[in-house]
């Protein structure tokens, strides 16, 4: 996407759906370890990786958490995002070159509190379901 | 920290405390839309911002969250750490220059699974709870 959604809190309804793909990179591991300092083997040492029965570098779970803050911020609702809260589980793990859909379906509104509720779901390119949870996003007026 | 932890399942004991301090920069808000592609405007212009009564571009939640994967993976346990789950609230907005501490305590173990419950928040400068949260997360062998 080119730019990012405006919806309003009004213009939103349950079942509302927004999905996009990216690609995890080698490249993303090692800016999310200079950001977070993660030094962590597993995401940085791929001979360690390796050893551990992975066939690479494992991607950082609250790097691939990251691409949640795109959802809501450029997806749904957009402009107006406010993320409030978020509960994730991480279910499979995720490599260098894996392409992830990322998927936001609006399962609640909130009214008065101008509240959405966002199903998250994450999926790689075997269909394998990497990340689920919920995610409690302002709509700002 | 130079390196990282090596607590194994056996060596931690509910009430085991880690904490440190970070501090975010406008460059990990940089870093952290090109990881992310969340081109969001709350976080990249300061008009924008400052139009929007914060008095800078405000941090993604899902950057500060990203310290909660060094608290696992380089901290509380450290190397072993393998992050299952995350229920994380923003209470405060996040500013560039603020000094975050990050705090993790040990609240419950899961024997037969390897399993601790780290009870998580983030305190700005002025003492304020800006996240708090529970994270779950696999001591591996």
């Amino acid at each position: 996407m080119d730019g990012y959604n405006r919806y309003t809190f009004e213009e939103i309804e349950v079942g509302h759906k927004e999905s996009f793909k990216v690609t995890v990179t080698e490249e993303m591991l090692d800016s999310f370890r200079r950001i977070s300092g993660d030094v962590n083997p597993l995401h940085n040492d791929e001979a360690y990786a390796k050893d551990k029965g992975y066939p690479a570098r494992v991607a950082y779970g609250m790097l691939t958490a990251s691409f949640l803050s795109t959802l809501a911020g450029v997806y749904i609702p957009g402009e107006r995002s406010l993320i409030k809260e978020t509960h994730i589980k991480f279910t499979k793990p995720v490599f260098p070159g894996d392409e992830i859909e990322v998927v936001g379906e609006v399962e609640e509104k909130h009214e008065g509190f101008d509240m959405i509720v966002l199903k998250v779901t994450m999926v790689n390119g075997k269909g394998e379901k990497v990340l689920r949870g919920k995610m409690d996003v302002i709509v700002r007026e």
